[in-house]
């Protein structure tokens, strides 16, 4: 044993470091006896302190053990064999040995490959809010309330389904602007509709569980059915949304069919009311449920927001879910679920063992931020500048493409697909626009058929207007030059 | 149709309802021709503007659809049998019917009873850190700092793993103080111990898979491996901490063994070195994994924090989770996963599915509380409170049951465990402290097998020291009044 006074490392650290590495090494057998604290210390030429420090600590990890009046002894139960441990001070470069499996399942997950679309900020960005018009100051005003002096309530809250302040809220925001009735019981917060899809999926579906899916559709959304082992079953959509007598001849007994009703993802198209009404009865003959991703209805621009199909279900049968995420911003992490009530228990069942309940603090200032208006005033607002980038946005495809390109789907939320020839490589064509800072979404991965339509989703919420003209040319220039 | 002008429902509103209502009940029949907007509005003696209005909505959903030169009539595609839909202003109070399936294994999530001791805030409350020595103003400075200009980024910042700048504040935290030597590159930011949980059970485990588990050990957990359809092999915890050589016996082949090896929940005990080292050579030699879930190795009263156990595994087989919900605050939700190199492509798939990234501020918030040395000084301090704390509990056990209850695990964290003689029923008698507002956690039911241990967790983070004597009396009045 030799220490260093000049090292960076305290004496008791080399001291428990040296004996451990000798213990591991098996240059100290088990059962071998220790010098005392004193004897060491004497023969280091330190103090006992640092000695006593060390031996203490390898007592506590099982190194040494000591028995009463013989001393102290290399711990007589550690192995006998060498180990392959990591020894202190050393990199451990090894490369890992033995077989490393892993679920068959986790394969049903996609590898994520991080899009640049996903990633990049701005120009087309498919579900980027506009930023710089979000009220930050009063955001933060609200935020430095909650976060100044919070209770033990605030900060030790267990509530699988979330505060009952911020469910009430919601409760009051859906039953007027959705037409969505219900208690708050039935509301569960969750970090944003990825999460409600995967609670759903869990509550509701058994692996081969048959569920119909929109044809173009979500890709999360259909990862999490695959996920959990689905038979997925996609039903086109054409201009009055899913349709289900398609759907019908297809496979009529399903579990449940998953759509978005209000704004289709990506086609942009609503669901008529012969269509909601077809669903609806569909699923009330064949004990089926519907799960209606709400991700952006606030925002229509040539009549009021439609009202959800969970409004016009008398059977209980429709799942809903909604998000902050488009509203406010993604990385609130915020959505919810409204449960048909027979369910609420196994949802809470769930959620409780994945994650326990949701964070407390967004959900105190969202509260306040729903109850003292600024809300409604912000999605008042925000309708205007949409409804301007949208018609823009149409304006210059227009004038750029006039008529070898369809738009889709312009009438709500925050983004439109558009439609060209059908040879266009569009997957290509995105890859090479993200390099040129555009970020625009190939349509032929939302659709699991074999003839895709070729096309692209373009987002216009993060995109100033004024410079809405230029990306358009932008854009013409990438595709002509394919 | 009739309107009522003195109505709290606007005109437009009142005209929509009663055509969609009428077209609801039958009263109007697809195809139907509807009056011009001219029309009715004279009929009605009203300006054309609501009507308008009202029909605008009325064909965007599709109940109405216009006819070029020919006028407007019932849409003629809406399902001829009558609906049982929800009619506007009624109340839906139909019972539902027919099937209404869930997932068989949905049933493998136990039902949530927030039970009072979970829900309860103060005296021997487990897991409940001193909030009073939370310091909030440096806190809230920091929230107030980021929350207050967010760029783009911060709002839309989409990185399954976490933010950069908190994975590197973390790992430079582990490297010092737990042993744990890993790139930011392996570190996954979920939102607390069990969420990691459920992601490891995800990437790891088919059903069927045979998994290791502490006996006694930690509901949650158990939960999340039952949830995934694992077999949970429960293997005892004696002083050392879980017999390895006891699981070899019962079942060598396991996929992975889940441990909790600086402070077992909920005995208390330390995982010796020699186990450690069985557990890893176990764990190398069957291609298991091990699981180390380090949920309060900071708080360490008699020796220096006992290293990680991944700290000696070469073989990068161990899956390390730490969680800030006991250093910090549970409404938080921010803790994490160090993964295996090879691991981390599927630990991302299936986090990118579940819930696609972490919110943001609180990791900036946390990166600053770290990097600016108050995260170290809140742990240094904490650890001198705690420590009083619990010498006054054990002393006022001693004080008030002498030999007749022995005291586990009271070397570190934040609760211990006392036993007192076996036919004590320990879950009605928690049950009956609760209603005092006494929140001990029974012992038995973290036993799997037949022949559970009875007694309670005593947490004592949040009970004010100068209350504990009293605390203790109460409890013995409760216990003997039994």
């Amino acid at each position: 044993m030799v220490v260093d006074r000049k090292a960076e490392s305290p004496l008791h650290k080399q001291i428990y470091d040296g004996f451990r590495a000798a213990i591991l090494r098996r240059e100290l057998r088990p059962g071998q006896r220790i010098p005392s604290s004193r004897e060491l210390a004497a023969e280091l030429r330190i103090s006992r302190f640092p000695v006593l420090n060390a031996y203490s600590q390898l007592l506590a990890e099982g190194y040494f053990e000591s028995r009463v009046g013989a001393g102290t002894f290399v711990s007589g139960s550690l192995p006998e064999q060498r180990m392959s441990v990591a020894l202190p001070n050393t990199a451990s470069v090894q490369t890992p040995s033995g077989p490393r499996p892993v679920a068959h399942r986790s394969f049903l997950y996609p590898t994520f490959h991080g899009h640049a679309a996903v990633l990049g900020w701005g120009a087309f960005g498919v579900h980027q809010p506009a930023l710089d018009q979000f009220p930050f100051q009063t955001w933060s005003s609200l935020v430095a309330r909650h976060s100044r002096n919070p209770g033990a309530h605030a900060i030790h809250y267990v509530n699988p389904l979330g505060t009952e302040r911020f469910r009430e809220a919601i409760a009051d925001y859906l039953r007027t602007a959705r037409g969505v009735k219900c208690d708050i019981g039935q509301i569960m917060i969750v970090s944003g509709s990825q999460q409600a899809l995967d609670i759903t999926a869990r509550v509701l579906f058994d692996p081969g569980d048959p569920v119909w899916i929109e044809e173009p559709g979500y890709r999360l959304q259909r990862s999490v059915l695959i996920a959990a082992g689905c038979r997925i079953i996609p039903i086109p959509v054409d201009e009055e949304g899913m349709n289900v007598a398609a759907g019908i001849r297809t496979r009529r007994k399903a579990k449940a069919a998953f759509v978005t009703p209000s704004h289709h993802y990506p086609l942009g198209v609503t669901m008529s009311a012969s269509r909601r009404l077809q669903l609806l009865n569909w699923a009330q003959h064949s004990g089926a449920w519907i799960v209606e991703d709400d991700y952006d209805s606030e925002y229509r621009y040539e009549s009021l927001p439609i009202a959800s199909l969970h409004g016009l279900d008398v059977n209980q049968r429709v799942i809903y879910i909604g998000t902050f995420s488009k509203v406010m911003f993604a990385s609130l992490r915020l959505g919810y679920i409204v449960i048909p009530p027979d369910l609420v228990e196994r949802f809470i069942a769930v959620r409780h063992v994945m994650d326990i309940f949701p964070p407390y603090l967004y959900q105190e200032v969202l509260s306040d931020f729903i109850n003292e208006g600024h809300f409604t005033r912000h999605i008042r607002k925000m309708r205007q500048v949409y409804s301007e980038k949208r018609t823009a946005l149409v304006e210059s495809l227009r004038a750029e493409f006039g008529e070898e390109l369809e738009i889709h789907g312009a009438e709500a939320g925050m983004h439109m697909a558009i439609t060209l020839q059908e040879d266009l490589q569009d997957v290509e064509m995105a890859a090479k626009a993200a390099r040129e800072r555009l970020w625009l979404w190939p349509l032929s991965p939302s659709y699991l058929g074999e003839k895709p339509r070729k096309g692209f989703v373009l987002g216009f919420g993060s995109t100033p207007r004024d410079l809405i003209p230029q990306h358009v040319r932008h854009l013409r220039t990438i595709l002509s030059t394919g």
